[in-house]
């Protein structure tokens, strides 16, 4: 069965959906607008809605909306206003101390009744590593060294608690078995974290781990841990690539590839012809501000075109080489291919980008998004689709009214959630606490 | 006006609470008893709910209760099923990031509509330095200038953007006034922050500062900081002296003693007579596991009890030098009070901390519930409460449906809110950004 997920972001993921008359900018600090489109997600039975997030001011303030919140405690608010949706945050290891994140975490998926998934980054950009005493962004591979500690300890910090040690024997006055809850004990090169976690394991065993990053480390990093991947393609070709390789990887280190869900964005423009779809894209690009563009270029592949002619081609030596990128590397790869493969001039570069940021705008009828969706989940280029309307919440509501039920009809996708929590939409298994066949603990 | 918290915990805050036949141990996992919590104090318009918190699990799980969640999650889901209620959680500023902090108090502010306090600790115990790196427990003066430096850092944070930041013109393609957003360029002993924050202004400008130590160094940095004062007395003269003393310690420091508000916690039995609410009381007391007690005792003072006979007097020697206790020196010189005062059995002395761990517990009539309030209010002691019932829900709606409405009648509660934010419950200014003022940026 075909995943799709609502990925959410203030009043859409165009960059300049903000200036779009159907749309609300004010509303990006309202609260019940998050609550709202989850709601309209889980009418159509989506799996999750997914939120972005790094602990730093966009440079873009000056040309795009922007959210009040944090993406931890929105989620809560919408848990509590939702039923089945999951409720998937990203979050930064580089930044956080395990312990804490683990708690909010564990406290999502508790308060959620098992809805929890945790999107691990480790933030490539400077903004944030000064934003935590830092002078540099810390180096790709040592940030990807402490991601995988990082993740080590908070997975065993959630698998702390067995899922019985809560007795609950008033009458004896014991309330849990103190043998069934562990400390950790994680010495390791990053952390030392005792254990064991302040809380109960929560509905999920733990919440689902998913990744996004598809360099050469980040592809490692999601074989060992991830249960699901977010992925930018251009190209069937390229999802399938790295389709295949991700699976390849989880079977080589002994995970059962089923268990790992491929999921590339997609951002759609619907409309009743290919014409109107086309037109409606071409809207919102003439909405786009260059200089926010160059920026938001600049950020995603450190490369400055300010001072070059915007309708000039993009000059063939600006591009340096993969390997001394410390920021986001697949991305950079990402950009490099369109101009190989399209030879934008700047404009239409920054206009390629402006939707989705190097994922992929496809503009057509929803027969043609159905197609595109059934074509990558077929020919083994996607496990589901990370969806990012361009515009909110129009975008979203044309997807589910219009494109979810030529899915359904087709048999790719629920016309009814089966379980309860975001293991059970994904067709993951509850994990075991590696604790839970310990003997006591003779303290 | 008085001011009056409901301080939310589990089952209540009676050790024992859990084994009561009119509590419900399994709620502590679900998140509508907490909403439900709040839903009934806000009926009896009261100022706010307030939570304690800690990064680590408590000692004493076998004997006693314990949430699944973490605090903060906790008040967002509370905060989106109530609406006037403040919302007041403890944060540590030993164990977080300032930038992390700020943004998750800033975002429930933002989702409540400006509910949000920050009770501000330093955390005591050795269980949480262990799961941050640490072997021992920072020193409490260390903890101490931590704290200050970590304060500034996040009130800077919060003034980053101006209130008129947004400027929102969608026909110029500008969303904010970037010159009204500032870099906070901290760099001190302990944190390097750049700033700004990644969130508009909060509509409190920003959260309500609250703080809880009483020590020496507690006493200053409440005056410096905070706007409320929780606190543990015993007596009214030793509540008289401390009132006095932290409202000299403001004006000292040139701030108005009206914007510290000093809240006491008490935590009443409350009887149609002082006879049943007593036997209440001994009903609880009679609860408890001594094992339990002598634990929570150790944890709050390092003395371990658990070699002396129960029945038998506290050991003259057993007690050392506050100047010695790394931990919570105020608590430590409380208990001191209570053996001095009283000269309890080691049983008696646990059954005096069962109930508030220190906090004053009253066994009474609401009328004589009012008349302690009254009292303590009128005569220099309290600016209002951290009301701490035994067992919840029964504690708090006795509480709130016997003793708020003889307040009310005396005309020292409120029988309506005034105001939409705990700011305004609480009489408290809204502070403006210190950038307001500043030239325009020339980036």
């Amino acid at each position: 069965m075909l995943i799709l997920n609502a990925f959410l972001m203030t009043t859409g993921h165009h960059e300049a959906s903000w200036r779009y008359p159907k749309t609300q900018p004010e509303r990006a600090h309202d609260i019940r607008h998050y609550q709202e489109l989850a709601q309209l997600a889980e009418r159509a039975k989506l799996d999750a809605v997914f939120l972005a997030d790094g602990p730093a001011l966009r440079q873009d303030i000056r040309h795009r909306v922007h959210s009040a919140f944090e993406p931890i405690t929105l989620l809560t608010a919408v848990a509590v206003a939702t039923e089945r949706i999951g409720l998937i945050s990203t979050a930064s290891t580089s930044y956080y101390e395990p312990y804490n994140l683990a708690r909010l975490f564990s406290s999502l998926d508790h308060i959620s009744g098992g809805r929890a998934g945790w999107n691990i980054v480790t933030t490539a950009g400077l903004a944030a590593a000064q934003n935590f005493g830092l002078d540099a962004i810390p180096a790709h591979q040592s940030r990807y060294q402490r991601a995988r500690e990082f993740v080590d300890v908070v997975l065993k910090l959630w698998d702390s608690w067995e899922d019985d040690a809560i007795v609950n024997d008033t009458a004896a006055g014991i309330y849990a078995d103190d043998s069934r809850i562990h400390e950790v004990g994680h010495v390791g090169p990053e952390f030392q974290v005792k254990g064991p976690l302040n809380a109960p394991r929560s509905p999920q065993g733990h919440p689902v781990l998913v990744q996004a990053g598809s360099s050469e480390d980040g592809r490692g990093f999601a074989a060992t841990y991830a249960e699901a991947i977010f992925t930018a393609h251009q190209t069937l070709a390229s999802a399938q690539e790295f389709y295949a390789d991700i699976k390849q990887r989880v079977a080589t280190l002994g995970r059962d590839p089923a268990h790992v869900k491929v999921l590339p964005g997609l951002s759609p423009f619907i409309g009743s012809t290919e014409e109107g779809a086309r037109a409606l894209e071409r809207e919102f690009n003439e909405l786009t501000v260059p200089a926010y563009g160059l920026r938001q270029l600049k950020g995603l592949t450190g490369v400055d075109l300010s001072a070059h002619p915007l309708d000039g081609p993009v000059p063939a030596d600006a591009f340096g080489d993969v390997e001394s990128v410390e920021g986001a590397q697949s991305r950079f790869v990402l950009v490099l291919d369109i101009i190989d493969r399209e030879k934008p001039t700047i404009r239409q570069l920054l206009h390629r980008l402006a939707g989705g940021r190097g994922h992929w705008v496809f503009a057509g009828t929803p027969e043609q998004v159905a197609d595109h969706i059934e074509r990558w989940f077929t020919q083994g280029a996607a496990d589901g689709f990370n969806i990012m309307p361009p515009y909110l919440p129009g975008g979203l509501a044309d997807f589910t009214e219009q494109v979810v039920p030529l899915l359904q009809r087709r048999g790719l996708f629920r016309t009814e959630y089966a379980g309860t929590t975001l293991r059970d939409h994904y067709g993951l298994p509850r994990p075991s606490s590696r604790y839970a066949e310990s003997p006591a603990r003779t303290a």
